[in-house]
C-alpha cells in the first residue's frame, strides 16, 4: 500500500450524543501520530458546511481543548441532517457530489471521517463509492455514534452508554422521591425517553433495578411491543398494591397495535390549527389518571438525557474515542469505505476490541432489540439484555467544574481561507 | 434552663429535596453528642405516621447509614402532605392534636424536629403552641427545606442550591446540543422548571451563563412577571437572529397578565372528559411553532430536579446539614418553636452562619424574588440576583458508584414497638 500525503478533514452528523466529540478527539489525536496526514481540519456543521467550504484548522486548537472533547458533550464542529440523495433529488445530489470533491481538491483532502449515525454512514458510503469512480484518492472512513443504538454489526454504537447511564441515574433518583411520597393513595411517575424506532434507551433504563425487582422502573414500554392498555394498566394496578408507587419508562415511539404512536394523537387542535402531539408520556399520564385515578406525573428529558456529559460514561467515552483512533489507523493502512464496529470479547468481565465493517452493510439498516431479552408479557427486558447493557455504563467521566458548573470546551474554530467561490 | 430527659422524635414532610435527608443527618448526628438525648426515633411519612404510631429507631440503623444520609435524595423517612387545619377543619385537628401528643407522651419524646417548608413549619409551630398549652415539656423546632426557596427570613433555604446546579448543568448541556445543530434555519428549546407561585428555580439558571450574555439560557420567564407573548416572541426572534438557537427557561407557574397560568389550558379534554393541563413548555412551543414556525423542542425536569443527587451542591448539602444540627443545639439549649435560618455574612467570599427564627414569622408566609434583582423587561434576572444565588451552587456531592450508578441509602427502618390503640 503506497503512502497517502495529504489533508484530513473530520465532521459530524445527525443528533448529538454526550461522546461524539470523542470520537473526534480520537481522529484527531491518533493523526497526529502519522506524518502522511499534513493538516487537520474540521468541517463544520457536517456536510452542509462542507459544501459551503466552512472549513477549520484543529491542529490551531490548544492540546488541552482536544483532551476537554472527551468529556464535553453535542458536536463541537456542529452538525445537520443533510441528505445526498439520489434517488428522489439525483440532480442535486449529483450536483452536492461534484462540490464536495471541489472543497476535496481544493483543500487536497485526502482522508475523510463522518461521525453519524445510519444516514451519516449511508452518506459516507457514497463518497467512498464517488471517490473510487472519480478515481480520486481519498480514504473514507465511517465513524459510529448514536444514542439510539440501532446500528447493525457493532456490538453497541458510542453514544448509546451514557444516556443509559444518565437515564438510570435519573430513574433511581425519581424512583426515591415518588417512593418516599408514597402514602396509601399510590402515586405514578412516567418518564419519557428517546427512541422513535427502536427501544434500546427505554429498555436500558432496566439497569437502574441493579437487580432488585421492588426497584423502578416497574414498566418499561418498548416501541417494538404493541401497547396494551388494559394490560398495562393492570400491570400499575399491581405495582401500586406491591410498592405504593410505581414507575414507569416509555420510548417516545411507543406504538399501540395498529402501529401508530399513542403520543401522536392528532384529534386535538392549538390555537394555529396545527395537530398537538401530547407525547406519549403525557398519552399514559391521561390513561392512569382517567383509569386509575391515580396521581400521576411525567418527566419528558428529551435533549438532556443525550447531552448529559456531566454524568457520561468512561467505558462509552473510551470507546468512542478508541473508534475515532481506530478509523484513522485504518485509514493510514489504506482501507477505505470502512466503519469501525465494537466487537465484545467478553460480558463477565467486559472486553472488547474493534473490527471494520464495509459501509455497505451499515448504511441505512435498522437494528431492534432482539424479542428473546425482553420478557413474555412484554413490560421488562430479562437477564440477556441486562448482561449485555451492563458493561456499557461502568465509569464516570470526569469532568472539571468551576464555580460549581461543568466546564466545557469550545473550539476556537480558526477558519481555513476559502478558496473556492461560493456555493451556486 | 433545667436538663430535659428524653426521647428525640425527627419527621420530614411536603415535597422532597436532594439535601434533606442531610438535614435529618444533622439532627440525629448532633443528638448522639447530647446524653439528655436517649432514643432517636424518626416518625414515617411526616405528621401522618406519627399519627399511626409508625415510628422507627434511628438508633439501629449504622453509622455509615446515617452518613449515606448526607448524599441521598428524597425523604429516607417517607413524607406526607397532611395539614392539621384548626381553621376548617376544627374538629379533626383538634383530634388529630390529641392522638400526636399521645404518641408523644407514650414514647417520651420530648425532642420534636420537623423538616420542611411553609406548610411544615405552619404545623410545627401548632405543635410548638399546642406544647405549652398543655404543659407538656417538649422542644418543638422547625427545619428549613424546599427547593421552591420561598421560606422567609433566611438568606435561602435548604435544597434550593441543589435544585439550580443541576438545571444550570441541564441547561448548559441543552444549549450546547441545540447549538451545535443549529444551523441557518434555527431551532428553540424550552426548558420547564418547578416553581408555581415564586420563580428562584426558574431565574437560579442564569448561573449557566456564566457570565458570558451569549451562553444561554436566553430568556427566563418568572411566574412573578406576567408574561407578554408579543414581547416573548420579539425576544425569541432577536436571539435566533444573533445565535441561530434560543434556550427558554419557564417556571411551570408562568401566568398571563390576568394572572391564569399559561399551562392551565382547560379548553381542551382527554378521552375521559377532563381538562387537560397542556404546561407551560408545551403552551410556548405551540406559540413559538405556530407564530415563527421555528423547530421547538421542550424538555420536562419534574420529579428529577429536585432528586438530582448525583449533581447536588454540596454547600446545599453542608448548610443542610448545619440547618439539622443547629435546631438540636438550641433546643438542647431550652429553645422551642424556632427554626434554624441561614444569614448570609458576605457573598464574595461566601460566608454564613446560622441564626434562629421564630415559626410564628415562617409559617405561610411566601418569599419571592424582589423585583430590582430581574432586568427591567422582565426576561432575565441581573447581577444582583446572580451575586445572591452564585455561591449556592458551589461544590459537588461525592455520591459512591457501583456498577456506573449511584449507590444511594436505604435506611433498615426498625420498627419501634406500638404502645397505643390504632388510631380512631
Amino acid at each position: 500500500m503506497a503512502e497517502l500525503n495529504g489533508n484530513l478533514l473530520v465532521a459530524q452528523s445527525g443528533g448529538p450524543t454526550s461522546v461524539i466529540n470523542a470520537s473526534v478527539a480520537g481522529v484527531i489525536t491518533e493523526a497526529g501520530h502519522h506524518e502522511c496526514i499534513e493538516e487537520i481540519y474540521g468541517g463544520l456543521n457536517g456536510i452542509l458546511g462542507i459544501l459551503n467550504e466552512e472549513l477549520v484548522d484543529l491542529g490551531d486548537e490548544k492540546r488541552s481543548a482536544i483532551e476537554g472533547l472527551r468529556y464535553t458533550p453535542a458536536a463541537a464542529l456542529g452538525t445537520c441532517r443533510y441528505k445526498i440523495d439520489f434517488k428522489k433529488k439525483p440532480e442535486k445530489a449529483a450536483k452536492d457530489m461534484d462540490r464536495l470533491f471541489e472543497v476535496f481538491q481544493a483543500h487536497n483532502i485526502r482522508y475523510f471521517f463522518y461521525a453519524g449515525g445510519n444516514d451519516s454512514q449511508d452518506t459516507a458510503h457514497k463518497i467512498h463509492l464517488e471517490a473510487v469512480k472519480r478515481g480520486y484518492d481519498m480514504r473514507v472512513m465511517g465513524v459510529p455514534k448514536t444514542i439510539d443504538n440501532d446500528l447493525p454489526h457493532t456490538d453497541h454504537c458510542p453514544g448509546y452508554g451514557s444516556v443509559v447511564k444518565y437515564n438510570c441515574a435519573t430513574v433511581t433518583e425519581v424512583g426515591f422521591d415518588v417512593g418516599s411520597m408514597a402514602t396509601d393513595d399510590g402515586s405514578c411517575c412516567i418518564i419519557e425517553v428517546m427512541g422513535r424506532a427502536a427501544g434500546w434507551i427505554a429498555a436500558g433504563t432496566i439497569l437502574a433495578k441493579q437487580g432488585d425487582p421492588a426497584r423502578p422502573p416497574h414498566i418499561i414500554l418498548l416501541p417494538e411491543i404493541p401497547f396494551n392498555e388494559d394490560a398495562f394498566i393492570a400491570r400499575v394496578q399491581e405495582t401500586i398494591a406491591a410498592h405504593k408507587y410505581c414507575i414507569v419508562v416509555c420510548g417516545e415511539g411507543v406504538k399501540n397495535a395498529a402501529g401508530e404512536e399513542i403520543g401522536a394523537d392528532k384529534t386535538r387542535l392549538d390555537a394555529f390549527g396545527h395537530a398537538v402531539l401530547a407525547g406519549a408520556s403525557e398519552k399514559l399520564k391521561e390513561i392512569v389518571q382517567g383509569r386509575l385515578n391515580l396521581k400521576t406525573r411525567t418527566v419528558l428529558l428529551g435533549y438532556a438525557q443525550r447531552a448529559a456529559a456531566h454524568f457520561a460514561s468512561q467505558t462509552d467515552s473510551d470507546e468512542a474515542f478508541a473508534c475515532g483512533t481506530a478509523a484513522v489507523k485504518a485509514a493510514v493502512n489504506g482501507k477505505s469505505g470502512l466503519m469501525p464496529k465494537i466487537v465484545r470479547l467478553s460480558s463477565k468481565p467486559y472486553k472488547w476490541t474493534i473490527e471494520l465493517e464495509d459501509l455497505a452493510n451499515i448504511a441505512n439498516v435498522e437494528h431492534f432489540i432482539p424479542r428473546d431479552w425482553i420478557s413474555e408479557d412484554g413490560f421488562l427486558p430479562n437477564e440477556k439484555f441486562v448482561e449485555y447493557a451492563a458493561p456499557l455504563i461502568v465509569g464516570e467521566v470526569k469532568v472539571p467544574t468551576k464555580d460549581g458548573l461543568p466546564q466545557y470546551v469550545v473550539l476556537t474554530r480558526s477558519p481555513v481561507d476559502k478558496t473556492l467561490p461560493p456555493r451556486a
